[in-house]
């Protein structure tokens, strides 16, 4: 008999049992060829003796390996490796250990890892933070979501509501959207003109993956949000900065390129600016409009906060003026409820949408339908609405008294511009600072912040970064800036 | 004055706020440059009286555009259109009405529309079914998935847990998925070689886009799931069909186009071939991960119904047996719990893992931690465990019952084999039956089944279908065996 201990080696305290340990190790003897065609195993009695288990386990994992036609029986003979496998010779001695090599850490094929797509995933568990420009989760209306998403779990017909629905995302949410955005937007949608997100990322990946060729021009401002370049990249665009000012991203510098060259893309965060937070001016405004009808690029409007603005008015959306079907428009409720809600949308003409809505498809298939439901409900019965007025509130004080302990606490280090709107201070630092180092000492102190790096580009470098008031109540903005003071004195 | 009248036209029915409706209209006068930078703009009074509203409409109007920057205000003087604004020539006739286009049907640009991803969407709310092969989600544990979820949305540091998490999933979830994997399919995980996806379409997109370069080959059975080459195409691979017989993908066939051209990967349903039902044979599957290795191909493992199996045992994953790092084994909940519950996994070597982590950032940022964590809470009590093991005596009932029907009611109309596994019966119906008027006839009669014509292929033209049975109880399948019976004779 063959040395069998040596070769099959089951551990009694694995989760898996112990006669599945067994057949894998049989089948993969087979697999490295030391098993033949043809070879008759030992009795289940006498591998169960040399391996040192019941017998009927070893029965167990040849009737396994029996089933999946990896061994045959001959009655009155024995059990024997089955006849139709191809020859394989040995590929290994005996002597490397059998299912114990790096697969499990490393492929056996190569690939080519793109260098856009390696970014580090910022994860903020720490007491004190001030973050990118995130909600306040502690005032988001979760009781009425838990409660609306198990209406939609539990009530109608469960082989419709649980079956495969439309790619473009409930329908339900798509009209109580539209007429929330009209009504707050000024826009002029029906549900057509709607593909529900899972939040803004989604919605430019369709849009770049879905319109984009490769070579097509993007433009974007310097600085901008790092995962919108990221996305353009991956859909293989050339990306083209334009300067950003006090005003927004500079028309005139687009317009000077596109005479030059063809556009396909111009990315804008018209409302407030990413990463520094200022708002596009009307002029600039409609002058991008009118580029885009004169040289035929889309305009991709990411309005990712329009509904945290603190003066008498927000500006409205670009896609609210255009009539020439130029702009997509994108938002989403992350900054309405949490990150971890990943439901948004995207608007656009009904050609664009219908078709992005089939690109989904193969992406992940459809939205999370109850999910969807839920908040179309919310949105029905003013939950959000009424959330979003109150959070509104409660952000602008948090806002003015951050920004009056900047002032007061901080003013020899830093300075900005109070932000008319959104969660997040843009804070440009004393060229003395060291920011990794200030961010990284503040960690030990339990209080996080990011060093803005991720917001730099490689030609242009900012001493600056994003402190987020809105997540924090006074108090704990309070500890914040002591704590930075301590840090920086 | 100019004819506001005729220009400016509020919609008093229309759930949009009159004021923003003017203000839209002035703003697109604007725009289209019938109102010239330096224009002095009526009086608020004239304007109302004109338009027939009341002055507090136009003056809010007025105020908006104001704040917006479209408009200045000369004390003692009155309004005017901005000076910074460009100048811009009409670009329409002012009988041409504004605001009145096509542009919400049709964008102002244009692109290229991918064929492969024109598909029609089978969306089905009959009554009586015999679908593609779904669950029955009246089985399913949704009071416990709704009870899981309710605990992760409100219990916990809020901030943290609607926060931004890992792109590759909850930890938790991956570690309970790990050792459930380990445990029932004899693969030998960590929570580190899995990615927690949307389900298997993203899953397979993830890799098709991550792995594949235009123009690899990609090897596909024909027939195969169409969703699959639709991604294989959008990656721009060139896809090659090899045959599928009863015992699976014909791996001979493999074996010589191996010889003659690099195939960077081979898309494989191993245990109940899409859509015909088919276990691949044993010892096809050790030449399978023998040319893997043999020639570098990533074997792309989809197994889509692992869990339903009528057997004594399911044959063990491809995955299980790879000890060279070639394999991608992709699952879902979706045939567990239903359709709508997006909620899946990839598995493979860590480096693959984090590497499609990172691209899945840019796609849709993270998934549903909550739901996620949920899903984890109910394999950790054991909920999903116990609803396989009773959905499965159930399904094996259905299957005994509905194949009893086609062989006593319809047996001169279609053969079948009866399945050893899966939700459906792959159904060859007579030739001189036409499967599409026999399906249109079905549904005047309140019975939904598919044509077929989705799983064919160009070369490949079967009259032949899914029919499901796992989603109707016997008096259901009885029912729907009726209405066939009464159309066929």
């Amino acid at each position: 008999m063959e040395p069998f201990s040596s070769l099959i080696t089951p551990d009694k305290n694995s989760k898996q049992p112990v006669y599945i340990q067994i057949a894998n190790q049989l089948m993969e003897l087979i697999r490295k060829g030391f098993l033949q065609t043809g070879y008759q195993l030992p009795s289940s009695r006498q591998l169960a003796d040399s391996l040192n288990v019941h017998r009927k386990t070893v029965v167990r994992a040849y009737e396994e390996l029996l089933a999946q036609g990896w061994l045959e029986s001959r009655i009155g003979t024995g059990t024997f490796i089955a006849a139709h496998f191809p020859e394989i010779k040995p590929q290994s001695s005996l002597t490397e250990p059998l299912g114990n090599n790096n697969s499990s850490k490393k492929a056996g094929f190569t690939f080519e890892e793109k260098p856009h797509l390696n970014r580090a995933v910022i994860k903020n568990n720490i007491k004190l933070h001030l973050d990118d420009g995130f909600p306040d989760p502690r005032l988001a209306p979760l009781e009425e979501l838990s409660r609306a998403y198990r209406t939609q779990l539990l009530t109608g017909n469960p082989y419709v509501r649980l079956g495969y629905g439309d790619t473009a995302g409930s329908y339900w949410l798509r009209k109580e959207l539209s007429a929330y955005l009209n009504e707050t937007r000024g826009l002029k949608t029906s549900p057509e003109n709607i593909l529900i997100t899972r939040g803004t990322v989604m919605g430019l990946y369709l849009a770049s993956t879905g319109l984009l060729k490769k070579g097509d021009s993007v433009v974007l401002g310097e600085l901008s949000w790092s995962s919108a370049t990221g996305n353009f990249l991956q859909a293989g665009a050339n990306v083209v900065k334009i300067p950003v000012d006090e005003f927004g991203i500079d028309v005139e510098a687009l317009e000077k390129i596109c005479k030059n060259q063809a556009i396909r893309m111009v990315y804008v965060t018209s409302h407030h600016h990413y990463p520094t937070t200022v708002a596009l001016r009307a002029d600039r405004r409609i002058q991008l409009l009118h580029l885009s009808e004169k040289y035929g690029f889309i305009i991709f409007e990411d309005d990712y906060d329009y509904d945290f603005h603190y003066l008498s008015k927000p500006l409205l959306p670009l896609a609210g003026a255009d009539r020439s079907g130029m702009v997509l428009y994108c938002g989403s409720f992350t900054k309405a409820i949490s990150p971890a809600f990943r439901v948004g949308y995207l608007v656009g003409s009904e050609n664009v949408i219908s078709y992005l809505a089939q690109l989904r498809r193969i992406i992940d298939r459809q939205g999370d339908t109850m999910l969807e439901n839920a908040m179309a409900e919310l949105l029905q019965n003013g939950v959000i609405q009424r959330h979003l007025r109150k959070s509104l509130r409660t952000y602008r004080n948090r806002r003015d008294y951050f920004c009056g302990l900047l002032k007061t606490e901080l003013d020899n280090y830093l300075h900005f511009q109070k932000p008319d709107g959104g969660m997040a201070v843009w804070t440009e630092f004393d060229k003395k600072i060291k920011l990794k180092d200030l961010s990284e000492k503040a960690l030990k102190n339990d209080l996080f912040f990011s060093d803005g790096s991720e917001n730099n580009s490689p030609t242009e470098i900012r001493n600056a970064t994003r402190l987020g008031f809105a997540s924090s109540t006074t108090e704990e903005l309070e500890q914040c800036v002591g704590i930075m003071k301590k840090l920086l004195s």
